[in-house]
């Protein structure tokens, strides 16, 4: 008998009878004999009309009570999830993110959480029967509801799972699992059976969206093993787990694709103490979320330094910098967009020598040209003109011997 | 300064253009000097399309569940006003029914207020706060979320008052206040300005749905003095209170009419002792809601047995009393749909005789048959043929000098 904690998103619950189609996987897996605690995202669109709702009635709606109105939309899926388990047979309890034990801090609408106190999940376990928790919320240590922002259903399904030890926790979503690469982009990607919280969050940090980095990020923290896999059939997904020996065998894990971006060159930058930081911290000071940077050495007492964003914030980025260029003595900034960042992700890439070259070699062949370079231990990312990403995802991909054989 | 508790139903936060509305009369009735708290319903359509929902997912759904449901419409209104309080530059904060401090019992989906700590009203009352209380929900001493049932809105609202001591609970709804008369029935009807908790009730119970009986009780239990009046316009409402010398100078307060009537005659009954019980145990026993009984004298040892209910409940009544009727020995069962009930009310009639005689008076002139009496207290009501019934409110209403007097 295993503890199974599972997660639903918003698509996989997104009406009637899907929620009915979750009821009965979940039935499924208890008459397997497992205990199981599900956690489920608000159905689909709902949370995008209460967002609606609000901005009808406000401009700039109150924090606190966006978070009272976007509870609600969980709070419907637990019930309806329950009440259809119910209506199948078998016996179901309904909690909220509060009465499941999730403490947060009392930041509204992207609340931390502080600790969990599972006791009614354990205890409606113990009784028999299926626990059904809000994903996404919580409750302030006085009371408040709140809110755990983006990805915060994936995140309650992993802090629930190492809460109470559970042996595994499944997030299921709408797609199969992870892959090698997206398989709209690589048609011969394959799904990867497993792979290491580290490259997880490369993965994710470079354009795979199956799952936000904070809930990668605690499970590994608290040593919790995910399975990413689809609520739309009965394949194996991947599992996400503490890197083996083995998985070291496997230099290259898999390639992200980021689109939409755009680069940012500030040009002939003074080369004294303090001129990135000038820069860097006005554009924090912003909210603009940076990735990559790269500044070469300087040549004759100043240097470029180049810097990536998403396109839609370049606007935003250029205004924030027109002043500060003066006020550092740089001469100019200028801004492309059209750009698309492809990653080379493994960890088994810090033994081996010869990645980036092997890269930049099967790009070179197919005529593809390199803007920036940027490396860390288990990735290599380089930046090229957007309309030739597609091809260049492919040309890494066999090079790295990642293609799925013919069958 | 007051403190006031204000009550808006489903129509009046119907939309956000209506829960702006209330926001603007709420941050009014602030601004004059009052502390402020607000109970307010779903949005009018939203428990219909939860229900709906529930239905999708099981056909007989989970009554614990069904209140987690219900719970979130009146939980999206609790957030979306108190942002447009705060978006109108005011000082507001929602409380659900559990933050409220409405302890309930364990009934699901009818559950009954058994106390309630209203301290975090109260504190955020204090620090200049308009509170935003969730209507028709509570908490089970146990952390279950419950629902107060059909009218819990205006329970809540009353409970509150009778907590925190408000000086007047206003609630408001879709119609201007009490009429001596439903205007659409008799054009010429009054606004009452004032009626005893009592009248409210006997009106209540005779088919004036301004409000449930089980509000007024609790009003009347704890001398909450009430107001109904319009969320839709500014004009004084009608004042609920206890009884006071001068109301009894008011002989009828006004009449009320109920269509959709049956009536069912058990004839020729055994005159012995437990054959009325038995009659009335067995309704019971189908949850049947019986109005009006009558029981004349006995005559050669047996008497007949009438009794009014909704004509929706008549089949099951009908069904229900087949064995009854042979078992108590009694002639046959015949039943009659298509009348109406008209009542009138006044706690002034106690000590005035010739009210009955009035009104049979009134109605014989129409020409109007009467096919049977029950008289209490504060009320006389007949049931009438159905088709006379709006012939009949105008008599009545003319002959008791309720009419309005032409501009």
């Amino acid at each position: 008998m295993a503890l199974i904690v599972q997660k639903y998103g918003g698509t996989s619950v997104g009406n009637p009878e899907r929620i009915l189609n979750v009821a009965r996987r979940v039935i499924a897996t208890q008459q397997e004999g497992n205990q199981v605690v599900v956690v489920v995202s608000a159905m689909s669109g709902v949370t995008d009309s209460l967002i609606k709702l609000a901005r009808e009635v406000s401009a700039h709606p109150a924090e606190r009570e966006m978070d009272v109105l976007l509870a609600t939309g969980e709070q419907t899926t637990i019930a309806l999830t329950a009440m259809a388990i119910n209506g199948l047979g078998s016996k179901a309890i309904s909690l909220t993110g509060a009465q499941a034990g999730i403490i947060t801090d009392q930041v509204h609408t992207k609340a931390k959480i502080a600790h969990l106190t599972p006791g009614q999940v354990l205890s409606h376990l113990e009784q028999g029967n299926i626990v059904i928790v809000a994903g996404f919320q919580g409750e302030s240590s006085d009371g408040r509801i709140t809110t755990l922002g983006r990805g915060g259903s994936d995140l309650t399904a992993i802090a629930i799972a190492a809460a109470i030890k559970a042996d595994v926790c499944q997030i299921y979503t709408d797609v199969d699992g992870v892959y090698t690469c997206d398989p709209r982009i690589v048609p011969c990607a394959q799904k990867l059976e497993e792979i290491s919280y580290d490259e997880m969050l490369e993965m994710a940090s470079s354009g795979s969206k199956v799952m936000q980095s904070r809930s990668v990020e605690f499970a590994k923290k608290f040593g919790v093993l995910f399975e990413v896999r689809s609520s739309f059939n009965h394949n194996p997904g991947t599992i996400v787990k503490e890197e083996t020996m083995n998985m070291e065998n496997v230099v290259v894990r898999g390639i992200s694709v980021e689109r939409n971006q755009a680069k940012v060159t500030v040009a002939n930058v003074p080369d004294r103490p303090g001129t990135a930081a000038k820069i860097f911290t006005t554009l924090a000071g912003t909210g603009i979320i940076i990735d990559m940077i790269v500044q070469n050495v300087s040549n004759a007492g100043s240097t470029d330094i180049s810097f990536t964003l998403s396109k839609d914030e370049l606007p935003k980025a250029q205004a924030a910098l027109a002043h500060v260029v003066t006020e550092i003595g740089a001469q100019s900034v200028s801004a492309t967009d059209g750009i698309a960042k492809l990653s080379v992700v493994g960890i088994g890439m810090r033994s081996h020598s010869g990645v980036a070259a092997k890269l930049f070699e099967a790009l070179s062949k197919g005529g593809i040209n390199i803007q920036m370079i940027s490396t860390s231990e288990i990735k290599t990312a380089v930046i090229l003109e957007e309309t030739r990403i597609n091809e260049a995802a492919q040309l890494a991909h066999t090079a790295f011997g990642l293609d799925a054989k013919p069958a």
